[in-house]
């Protein structure tokens, strides 16, 4: 029996009722046979004498698990039960006739019910609960309900800060088939009870709120504000992915000479590749934006894509011979430069004849290992302050 | 309970009734014995005094998310409710009499409906809406239904421009089992209503018609219209192919003395394998025609064993001593045309004694890396032409 | 309502009734309280008033769309839907003594119906259609029941020629639990309609037929011959799976002097190795037969293996010092015949001694490269005449 | 309707019954009159007059086809059908007072049934059949039922022998609710009827069997044992594997000088990674015990581990200059018998300043190659022969 | 009939009874008769005289097989049935009065049931057992209940020590719609009884505790200690990534000189890539903590990016000409402490201008591939200690 909620009822029944324990089964008998076949209680009318009266359902929400968030179908689904309480004139008795009886319990099929529905269902309409379920009545006319139910609802997703993203997923709740002025959902107390929540592997639920709206219907929503969790991405994704990037740029420390720097450039790239069909598993497939992730990986791998680039066109320039092709002004500059940043090995000066393509290229290799670091390094701090942020 | 149509309804209802406050539940209780006992209500009978008149049954429907379009099964899942209204000659009753009770809510089973089905259904048939489901009906015998469902239907899909590509999917609704003498469904004035329309994260949806097709069945057609939606795509797959592509051409660039070619061209040959794995299993498995993307696909593969084999055989001259293999004039040719071509170093001209195997491959170089660039280019170009133009 | 058999019954119905307009909806509250209530119509008793006779069942069934058919279960999965037509000797009226009523339409569940059951189903046994489904039944006391149903049934699977295989698959209709002596199927004369069947994405429906098997039980057997539509694995397993195998043919066009042959080898079979990973989820996992790709594939592989194997052999007698190791007189007429074959050579004739190890092993990479890329020819050629015969 | 067994009931009842064909619908319509309402059948007791004596239901299986069977859960799916046959005493009639009617047929929850269940299920407990399947009762009281059903049950795996195993699934039948006093199972003559089996593509069935158990409950039980189908697994794993393996050993016959045996190595190891891919997907999840093909890839994965390591050694020495480090008497040892086994070799000898670094990894190549195509051909050997002897 | 509980009332009962074996058919509907019409038993009220007593509803458990447990939904799945039993007022008789009848059986919805949930469950409340399962009742009142059930229940997963872990669920019951003053659920003797149990291939049952709660709601937890099967990750997962860690740290021996090393590590670090996809589809995916193999993993992941990175940048040490670029004495250092360790070359020295760049990078070698292979060793020797442990 679901909690406070209830005792409460049960207390104030308690007091009304004054001396409890002398009812019999007969008793049960005699008001159910009361109710039902003397006062002839029909299930399809509306609780309430004056039937331009509005039936007011009390709602909260106890939360159990969330058992899936699916980013592709932007649906979530949860289970836990809903607690409706409403006041139901014609289930109402004077326990003294019954010997104190104060409380009955019915399957939930025999008396009146709103037909609560989730508007932003996932799934067929059904109606909430169960025929084994059983419903509570005080002697008051207060009924209780509480469908125990696994809840599926579309939820708009935003994977923009994929892995570090927040989610805010509704469940509006209306009476389906009255209009506002024949049912109305009221907010309970309560809210969304997380007492019994038990946390979820992938997502921490940050907080919840609830809001009545007032159109057509008077709907309850549910709110859910869900962080995900992010160290799974972070291990087998973010830190190889990194790793890489940085691979990447040492094409350019592996000296020309050694002859296997294209075949070095190219097996990172595949190494890539690979790696790829680990995190094209991973990502989110929904293409309403883009995540930072795709936008880094997609980075990653033009900036791999230049790398190789360059690597080749140094190879040619590395394989002249320097009485067939001179080396140009511009490369000489380029060569120049790189010995003043040098600094160490600025003592010797060395003449124009001496220097050969090879010098050159060192040079080059100098300058694009600097200039493909800070871009990976850039790439990479603002990946992590955009995440960070969040 | 949903929207304006209703509204009509209960302002029509309003109108008719004048005073409306003082119902109580015995009214209820006295009208539904009234229709149910003492006329005698059928469900089975269609509601009409003239039985060869046609029940006319008007439609919307109310789309809420696209939950799954499978372009294998060809199939679209979607989720919303259908509102059907129809009147009902056996659901009258003069307001004045019951106390000014201008509408009753009735479980779906207990009144007369049409036995509407999804005609290009993907599920069995297994009738709309369920046992929990209530229907209005007001004074004039005006009935209004609306069961939410998930429906799935059959739709064809033609993948050619695959991630650039729309479709058309029709949901086909009539009554089961009535001829069109009997029961004809008619098209409401809303068609579909997409206010409550939330996003789907791979398709948007474009417009949204309804038809009306008499033939031997009355049906009226919801038709959707959805375009891909390619940011995924174009990330995923488009950009690093073309990446791919290029890295192809630049096989040329590498000259031939520095000892990688071949391992290069290969290994770039294996990351197109492996990244063959990612496209194959995010490419709609669907046999009726070839996409775009896959036509492209096949073209780089076939570009990429082209250059693998002439990178060869160019190692293969290469590799040729001038002495015991005289080179013919052909590559002679070759040789000098690609000298031309190469203006910068027009100025030194060479005595064919001087001219060695390798001086000939590197001219082949340069021809095969303008012709590849050039393919590769005009493939990409095509395939983005073809999709923009769409 | 389906089709012109529905259209035949009509016209057969109106020619009978004469004039049909008159009819009110007391006539049919009074038909259906004469047929259930006077006559006493059990719907558990065989519809004929003989009852030691046959109720013939005539059966066609309308096809909508093939959903999937499952090569590792052995199973079909279509939707569609059956029309059956019999006799019942109960639900005969005279259309003049009800104001020219010609048709009732009944609940499913109201009347005798026979129990067909589809013999070789792979779901549950829970009979066809649905509470909801109606029944037509005309003056004549003609019964029509058209149940929409999915149906999965099993079908005896032969992929030796994957992907140009073509199925037959069987759906066996019975009266599941009456003797041939009670109730027969006969088939209807359309046998199975396909004006509105939807094409599948893998599957192009060649033909269909009906048969009627009388043993036991009298079952109506409805037949589809299915083809598989073979562009999707034509473009993504075969074209690429031949480029790889002369791929590898190419080995020995890459000189042994070159320093790249062994990792080239062993590259391309690192690509075949990728493209297996592919090619094993797409391939039907069933093993009654073995497809002729997969034995394709097998001699690719070990094509593979073998040139892989003899590339190592060669480098290693390329390694060998003339000096150390004599050349054998059985390389030495490789050789020879090499020069003879490749006649452009012909003119120089070399000594004995001016022969080197390198020169043999280019004498044997000419022929292993005919010998390999004859077998993969071959293979190739072999594949594809099959695939075209059927 | 199912076979011989019926058709013995059948001639049965012929033959008590005399001549048949006179009955009529009201016939009928009095039996059941007479059996249901004069003789106040009630389904909810035990079909007895003796209420201590025990009802015999016989029970036999027909099967239809294996669905699936999943090592990972260890559970087993049938589509087949139960014949069950019992006495009820109180549906017995004298033929003769109903026209000769001899065979009535009821929907199945009309009258008394065992509640058969499924003891080892692997699904939610529901009951056999469904509400439209019949069941059969003639005039002497034996009612028959054939519950077409799905079947999931649990099923104890034992993995050691993948791909050659065999296994035996029991499906246990017992009266739920009810002791052995009560209602016993008891095994028909039939046992497992496989007329109808159709072939299942992963596994034939060797042979079944049938027990009668009498503990607390009498069940009976049904085993069906079943070999898995290898072909597949030898074309998509086993072949690979092992020629993958002897790739391994070939390391040793590339020369040390070519400078691509590291590449070489690795690569083929990288190759064997990519392979593992695939067999991770096929190979069941199941970690009671180790199957021999897993134990099989560890042992290549140990000797391509081996393999690479030796080669990276070996390359070592290699690389060592004479002068600097000498060969010591171990290296010297090797290097001579090397000399000694490959014969050819042997006319020349040749004096120890003479031998280098390199002619001492030659020799150790000689011996490893021998070594590792030896352990390599052993695995192998041991794997098909305890496959075969399965 | 489940156990020794259901042998226990038998024997009572039959102790109580006296001589048993002339109850008739008509003996079992009188007394039916007498209850349900005479006494006019009601299922919606508690079995009890006085109504302010509480039910105690006897809870044990037989569990069958645990089918699956998920660790990224945190969910578990069993099969088995639950034992109920309790005392039933108004199902009393006298045996003799109904010629010695003890014992009656009844379709679960005709009596008065508990409506025992699964607190924490992980589908929709449906109630237990099904319309088709039967319930005993003997003349002393005592019910007895065994419904068979699939059960889905949230299990709090702690992943850390993966895949050496052990997982402790629980199962909730209770009655669910009854305070814990109307109906309370008590633990029977037996607890789970696991005679029945059939092993899971994947997870080992420890043991099994039960326990009462009595809160607002009286529960039974039956809690199940799983200890996870390890083997099948043993030999797919940590033998080869522990043979990989170690083929990494192979790249120092490799000799700088042999112009592969760079191609050697990288195709390593794409080995480990590969073998990551692998591993990353059988890694729980579950975000709460980080499982010792990841951190592993990473480490592992990190090592080798250090490996390469090293590699490279003695290839860039190594192409420096001792002439250019001096020898700074930090690098002599290293070189002459390589010499110390490496005892046996000690006997040489050789003066500073003999030293070259290559020497210095061999000395280098000799450090990082002791420092290297002693991380690995360590966080290899950690990984298996806190995986014993356990």
């Amino acid at each position: 029996m679901p909690y406070e909620f209830v005792r409460l009822l049960m207390l104030q029944w308690i007091c009304t009722t004054g001396f409890v324990t002398s009812e019999t089964a007969d008793d049960v008998k005699n008001l159910i046979k009361k109710l039902f076949h003397s006062d002839g209680y029909s299930k399809n009318i509306r609780p309430l004498i004056k039937q331009s009266d509005v039936v007011e359902v009390e709602t909260h929400m106890i939360l159990n698990t969330i058992i899936d968030f699916n980013e592709k179908e932007e649906s979530i689904k949860i289970s836990g039960y809903l607690g409706m309480a409403w006041y139901d004139d014609f289930l109402k008795w004077n326990p003294t006739d019954y010997g104190g009886l104060g409380r009955l319990l019915f399957p939930q099929n025999d008396v009146w019910r709103p037909d609560v529905a989730l508007h932003n269902s996932f799934r067929n309409f059904t109606g909430l609960g169960s025929n084994n379920l059983l419903l509570a009545v005080d002697n008051t006319g207060a009924v209780t309900w509480y469908p125990y139910q696994i809840l599926e609802a579309t939820c708009d997703v935003d994977i923009t800060y994929f892995p570090f993203d927040t989610q805010e997923c509704p469940l509006k709740f209306s009476a389906w088939s009255y209009t506002i002025d024949e049912v109305i959902m009221i907010e309970g107390e309560k809210g969304i009870i997380t007492e019994q929540f038990e946390e979820n592997s992938r997502w921490s639920l940050v907080n919840t709120t609830v809001e009545e709206v007032k159109g057509v219907d008077a709907m309850v929503i549910f709110k859910m504000k869900l962080k995900r969790k992010s160290t799974f991405y972070v291990f087998n994704i973010l830190i190889p992915m990194v790793l890489l990037s940085f691979l990447n740029v040492l094409t350019f420390v592996l000296p020309v000479s050694s002859g296997e720097r294209a075949s070095y450039a190219v097996t990172v790239f595949l190494s890539l590749a690979v790696f790829l069909t680990i995190v094209a598993s991973e990502i989110p497939k929904n293409s309403n934006t883009i995540s930072i992730v795709s936008v880094y990986m997609t980075a990653v791998l033009a900036l791999r894509f230049a790398t190789v680039m360059t690597s080749l066109l140094e190879l040619r320039l590395a394989s002249r011979a320097k009485d067939k092709d001179l080396i140009s002004s511009g490369y000489m500059a380029i060569y120049r430069l790189a010995r003043i940043c040098q600094c160490r090995h600025d003592g010797k000066s060395r003449s124009a004849t001496e220097i050969g393509w090879t010098d050159v290229v060192s040079a080059l290799d100098y300058f694009l290992f600097w200039l493909f670091i800070g871009l990976t390094f850039v790439a990479t701090v603002v990946l992590f302050v955009v995440a960070v942020k969040r």
